[in-house]
């Protein structure tokens, strides 16, 4: 067993626009790092978490790092292993970007290398479900899947769990703006219909059929018009303060489309050039700015590579 | 202007499972075949229509085929031609292969024809659009678009309209099975829920992602595990007599997936392999007599042509 792994896990956006609950793609940053060290104890020890304020549970068992190794371990029947994890926040909570998924995903590909690669990264993503119903109280995987394997991912179906990575175009860029609020996860799904209407729910999924499509074929228009959220988009954007103004601003300034990150605040936007992606990230900034409210913003390509060891020794 | 045009325009599977409104395939037959001759009067005359059991209308503003043909001429300004139309059903009517859009794709192709192409396959869906209000109540083309265009077409938006190709593997076969029964079109819509259930909905739009995936990807499995329809099939299927039965025939016997062709009471199934696609036609067929019920089935490629000119001088 190695001494030291330290890993380096993405932000991710899920709930792409119409693909609610079912799609997730990775960015390059933010991300969070997480390092795993073997000790001579038993059992997990959270030693530090950085950047979070404080605000994250110290206790392995509340954890979502440590809930998603803790299921690893019992998995590989590994019981009396002592492990120290020091979790390095490098991006908001409770923005939307997937924070604990960023966690979880940097966390598991660390124990992975540690014991030497046992599983394949598409086999960690249960690990990480087990972690997500810590976190917003609901195991999806559409944050957490992107994050360790990279690219878009289709989460078709949970139960039994069915992942499918889907190819995204070279010149594809996203965007994200965090403005400095905070929405809790579970809260957001509170707000949502239980209910739908049928002939809303045939435009939904005639979104999600040509955003997959459009994303096989490289056709960024095609990308673009199936960017529309007929059913979420226009319940949650009622909390996110300015919303419609932020939307018009990325599209006036070129991007493809724009919607909530997943459960929100942060929005992203998807353009066809870094160039227009800094513009749509410009856009957006002052678009906050003139509610009085301030942002982060970054712009990336999709990150096909996912989580990434960063050391080891 | 020429003398004489004969056009055929192929069945079609709309509704395919899990993409219900949305998606549309092309099968090679059973299909409709159209003869359009200029005549000296003006207007339009149903000449004749064959194969119907006089169950159609041979009123021009009443029959599918003349009413797409007069949106044709009025779109190109001829008020003025008059045009001789003779309809040789060769398929089923009402059995949910798409027999009124096989008309008027016949229909459309041969007008096409006769004045010199003045329109791309594409084109001629809007006048397809028209038609089908006449036939079902409501201006769907998720059966027209590919009797016209041929393969897989994606309906993603109505309003505008916006049809997308979407590319299917090469030895992907499709089965009807088509028990001699008859369903109403618009009756048949009547039973449909109006509101969903949020959790049932995204399953549905996870087996839609993974439809146009696996169609994309060559993935007979993933196309296989996406042919799921958590909302219609439930209660479409009551009215077709044995569907169960039928249905888990044609999985036994080999089947990718099986569901309600259209708004039934034909009967789909998609198959990897020519000879698996005819053991599952035997198979429905034989399921279809234990319930007494006769029936005809169909074994044929995706049709990647759609309506073609037969005859032309």
């Amino acid at each position: 067993m190695k001494d030291y792994i330290k890993a380096f896990a993405p932000a991710t956006v899920a709930n792409v626009a119409c693909a609610f609950d079912i799609l997730g793609f990775a960015v390059d940053q933010p991300g969070d790092e997480v390092i795993v060290t073997p000790n001579d104890k038993s059992g997990i020890t959270i030693t530090s978490i950085t950047g979070d304020n404080k605000r994250l549970p110290l206790d392995p068992k509340k954890n979502t790092a440590t809930v998603a190794v803790q299921a690893f371990l019992d998995k590989l029947g590994q019981k009396d292993v002592g492990l120290n994890v020091e979790i390095n926040k490098k991006m908001p909570l409770g923005s939307g970007m997937g924070s604990s998924a960023a966690s979880a995903a940097a966390a598991l590909v660390a124990i992975n290398a540690l014991f030497d690669y046992p599983f394949s990264k598409r086999e960690l993503i249960p690990f990480a479900m087990e972690s997500e119903g810590v976190a917003c109280g609901s195991k999806h995987v559409d944050n957490a899947a992107p994050a360790i394997m990279g690219g878009f991912v289709l989460i078709r179906s949970y139960e039994p769990l069915d992942v499918i990575e889907i190819p995204s175009p070279e010149n594809l860029f996203c965007t994200l703006a965090h403005p400095i609020l905070e929405l809790n996860t579970s809260d957001s799904r509170r707000i949502l219909k239980k209910e739908i209407n049928l002939s809303i729910a045939v435009k939904q999924w005639g979104n999600i059929a040509g955003l997959i499509s459009g994303l096989y074929s490289s056709d960024f228009q095609l990308i673009g018009r199936s960017l529309t959220d007929y059913i979420f988009e226009p319940t949650r954007s009622f909390v996110i303060p300015a919303f419609n103004e932020i939307k018009t601003a990325a599209l006036s300034a070129g991007a493809l489309g724009c919607s909530i990150s997943g459960s929100g605040p942060s929005l992203f936007a998807l353009s066809d050039s870094k160039d227009i992606a800094e513009n749509v990230a410009n856009a957006m900034h002052e678009a906050f700015l003139k509610g009085n409210i301030q942002s982060q913003t970054y712009v990336s390509t999709i990150n096909k590579k996912g989580a990434i060891i960063l050391e080891e020794r």
